[in-house]
């Protein structure tokens, strides 16, 4: 006998929101992406419940040190989804996770990634799974897991969500924890290619009024474009660097809470970095959201990187080599290591 | 000057909808449990951009391999979320993806998570944090990292993310990759506790017309108790069976696929897993989504772990006593591996 009430046809995963077959098709479409990323420290093989890793490596290691972050590309990834450009949050994605680890001084081994939305689409979901995989080969580390997930209800429509776990290693040693650093050692600034992953709900705010599609005259490309640029990795940076001998005694990745939070996070207690406004000029973006906004200098500072988005510590002997062994402009002096409290 | 269509009070971070403070509290209230798991292999200091992890276990190991694995709460975590109950999703999370490095036959070494919403709650996000850790605790693991994003208009009023990266390490010799599972081989069940992290749009949908905080004569127990019920963890099933020298062959964690999917997973393409229907009963919960989604066996099988959260191959003189070294009723024989194809 048929309820009134219940519908007479069986009800399915499907029925309720998850598709099952979109998911493999998602990953039907990306796997010559992931596949090419792929390295030969990986050991499991298709359907396996988690991936495998050949730690071998790590025997070349004194006091081998696992490392491993877990960060999201947040606003921004929402952003690329309504404007239909996924191409660059691999990058976003990876680049943020690897750039944790080098503030550390470790190296990436392997990334894993999350991708959920409300409705998963199979194009989208592939670029999306493509540009993390693409990103990973980029840095020589292979996508070693990831999960996707459909879930409605918990996703406004069209939005999507894109997390990654990078985990990487350093001998004990290496590890920038800060001790070494003294009052008087310089701060290098590596240049940030915008946004990177942080601010957007601000930005996004700030700007509503532009349109974002067209060319706008204080930036020389459209705000989209600037936007959307994708998350700089100092991977080279750091390797040329410590190629050249150089003494890296801290470093800071750029991230939330901006130039006011993040210089001193890996600094002992007593210093402080002390960063001389002189010393470069942030790029268009960041001049445009404060005048849109408005935003406040302070309010500016805890959000965005306002152009640097990776600082190293060395002491004053090194700098100027340091700066040498990269190419020109890359790197600049753009503040000095001071006792906290000191005028 | 100030034009009529912007306000003239400066726009800050927390007028687009990020509260940076409300994600401090959330981690000053979370900080004792997250301080509770730690062990001594964690090497980080406050403050660092990523988890520092002791790798020296890891020597003690032939050839070590790492695994790692990313999953999601996904539905499970929106019904907490709504349901005001998030005590359990700790467990959820951290066993998930326990499980999974145990059915590829590793140990987990430490955890990271990922919570987002659209509004930072911070005591529903300390608690969050807090079971995350608790769980990680339960398990003997730190909690090595974590992200806090507040993404307005990505997620729905009220929904919640929640995602957990489990990382451990066997050695070569150990990895369950199914390669000496032979014909003949037994498949044993250890019980679920519920529905674990899978399913739950189905069921839910299923169960819509229910009172689900009111005991339910065929669950003994209201729906809402049922289908929080922690995802169960078989870390100490498979230790005592490791421990006890078993053979132990190939391992199945049943989640996203149900007991149609998974089983299969780690063997080798030429045998299958056959399950006897007979040797176990489904918990009423199962019976009750049947009946009232209604949803087809099919479609339950594909979705649900229909009672048996892992499996495990062992060679048959092993089986008996492979039970005998667990609680009693825990372990049953739930099927044997044949030749795929065979009749």
């Amino acid at each position: 006998m048929m309820s009134e009430e219940r519908s007479p046809k069986p009800l399915t995963y499907r029925d309720a929101g998850v598709h099952i077959d979109a998911s493999h098709e998602a990953l039907a479409r990306s796997r010559q992406a992931v596949e090419a990323a792929r390295t030969p420290a990986v050991l499991h093989r298709a359907g396996a419940f988690a991936g495998a890793f050949d730690a071998a490596a790590l025997a070349g290691l004194a006091a081998p040190v696992l490392l491993a972050t877990t960060d999201g590309v947040g606003t921004k990834a929402h952003l690329a989804a309504r404007l239909g450009r996924l191409e660059g949050l691999g990058a976003d994605l990876v680049h943020h996770g690897v750039n944790d680890l080098l503030a550390q001084g470790a190296e990436p081994l392997f990334f894993l990634d999350y991708i959920a939305s409300g409705r998963l689409d199979p194009a989208a979901t592939a670029a999306l799974i493509t540009s993390v995989a693409d990103a990973c080969r980029g840095v020589g580390i292979p996508l070693l897991g990831g999960e996707l997930a459909e879930l409605p209800g918990v996703y406004q429509a069209g939005a999507l969500e894109l997390v990654g776990t990078c985990v990487g290693a350093a001998s004990r040693g290496d590890l920038l924890d800060g001790a070494r650093v003294q009052a008087g050692d310089v701060i290098l600034g590596l240049p940030s290619s915008g946004l990177h992953t942080n601010g957007y709900a601000l930005a996004t705010r700030a700007l509503a009024g532009l349109d974002w599609s067209a060319p706008h005259p204080a930036l020389g490309a459209s705000p989209e474009d600037v936007l959307l640029a994708p998350h700089r990795c100092y991977l080279a940076e750091v390797r040329a660097l410590r190629a050249g001998g150089v003494d890296l005694r801290a470093a800071a990745h750029i991230t939330g809470g901006g130039l006011r939070d993040n210089p001193d996070r890996l600094l002992p207690p007593h210093l402080t970095a002390r960063l001389d406004r002189s010393a470069w000029t942030p790029p268009p973006i960041f001049e445009l959201i404060a005048a849109l906004g408005p935003v406040a200098p302070e309010e500016l500072e805890r959000t965005f990187n306002l152009g640097l988005g990776f600082l190293l510590v060395v002491p004053p002997e090194d700098a100027a080599r340091a700066c040498g062994l990269l190419p020109p402009g890359v790197a600049r002096v753009v503040g000095e290591i001071a006792p906290r409290g000191a005028p």
